[in-house]
């Protein structure tokens, strides 16, 4: 998955490039829309080994929660598969046990499950609600990383309040960047929003 | 330069982590602008030896060849200086030494000499036109990287045409991505143009 030359030919490279760089093993993880489980992996292997690290995967559909269930069991060791915490709740809802600012990635798929109900996806509303609270969960250095797929109408406005939600976050404290691919329609765009560090720790 | 935190908290977090997973001794790379040395050395850091390595820095203001001479003769060992060819020449023309396909990473940095002369600016003319002659010269899996200044009038002008110009290239052969900070006022941004792999080498 970390291609020598795949630096940015997809949100995918890029947000796999950052999450390498960024995440030890140990690392308090979250996986806010799990999908069919691709993402989750990579932060599996990134941040767990048997015997440290959390993720929680979460997803508002069982279908979903299933079929990572069943791609992580497949290609994990069992005792690391064990760490993962599978969680069916909308991404706006965290588990409350997680603490403040003890999570080092919170990472977000937004739109519908790839091979299922193209009209189940998440809305602007809750998105903008779980980037609320994902804040508060982040410690710093973190980072929120949320890919946006404006290639069908709700996505673009989903995209666009996104955008508009970063733009109010102060910017001592977030560095809040779009990515997007300029010659491709309908590419997917990711956000990156990291939790700067306090000068006095650097 | 490459903090463990600092992923995207600038254009030049950015930029220079990128570079640093490209840019290996032995690569020939250009700084288009090189201004007061700054990216030249970090450039030379990662693609010469005492040995090996070419890098090009164009300037065509005297004032910058002679700030980044003094800045780079101050920061590497003699023989690696020895290495990098100044050209006191506009970035839309590259010596016709430099084979075509042959170069890793071409760096460009908009806008006017910092410190120096605010009226003596890159212009979209003379940018578009090195964009068109740099296609020529990067290898397969090599990257041009733009920093623009959108914070004044002309800059914001240059990122246009800039990214205008992008959306114009053909998607098999070239992933083009644009990279802006959405929480702060005229901040720089950065495009960066990766040239694809064909898939039979990758």
């Amino acid at each position: 998955m970390f291609e020598k030359f795949a630096l940015f030919q997809s949100h995918i490279d890029l947000a796999h490039n950052h999450w390498k760089t960024l995440v030890k093993t140990g690392d308090t993880v979250i996986d806010a829309t799990c999908g069919n489980g691709h993402d989750t992996l990579v932060l599996a292997t990134l941040a767990l080994s048997a015997t440290s690290g959390t993720l929680y995967a979460l997803d508002v559909q069982s279908a979903a929660i299933d079929s990572s269930k069943q791609h992580l069991q497949e290609n994990l060791p069992q005792d690391v598969f064990n760490r993962i915490h599978f969680v069916e709740r909308c991404h706006s809802q965290f588990p409350p046990e997680i603490s403040h600012h003890s999570v080092m990635l919170i990472a977000y798929n937004l739109g519908y499950l790839p091979g299922g109900d193209k009209t189940e996806t998440t809305t602007a509303e809750t998105t903008i609600a779980s980037l609320q609270k994902a804040q508060q969960l982040i410690k710093d250095g973190g980072v929120i990383c949320i890919t946006c797929y404006p290639g069908h109408a709700a996505g673009k406005e989903e995209e666009k309040r996104v955008l508009a939600f970063m733009k109010t976050l102060e910017p001592k404290q977030w560095s809040c960047s779009h990515h997007c691919w300029t010659n491709r329609n309908n590419a997917p765009s990711l956000v990156l929003v990291q939790k700067n560090i306090p000068t006095a720790f650097r």
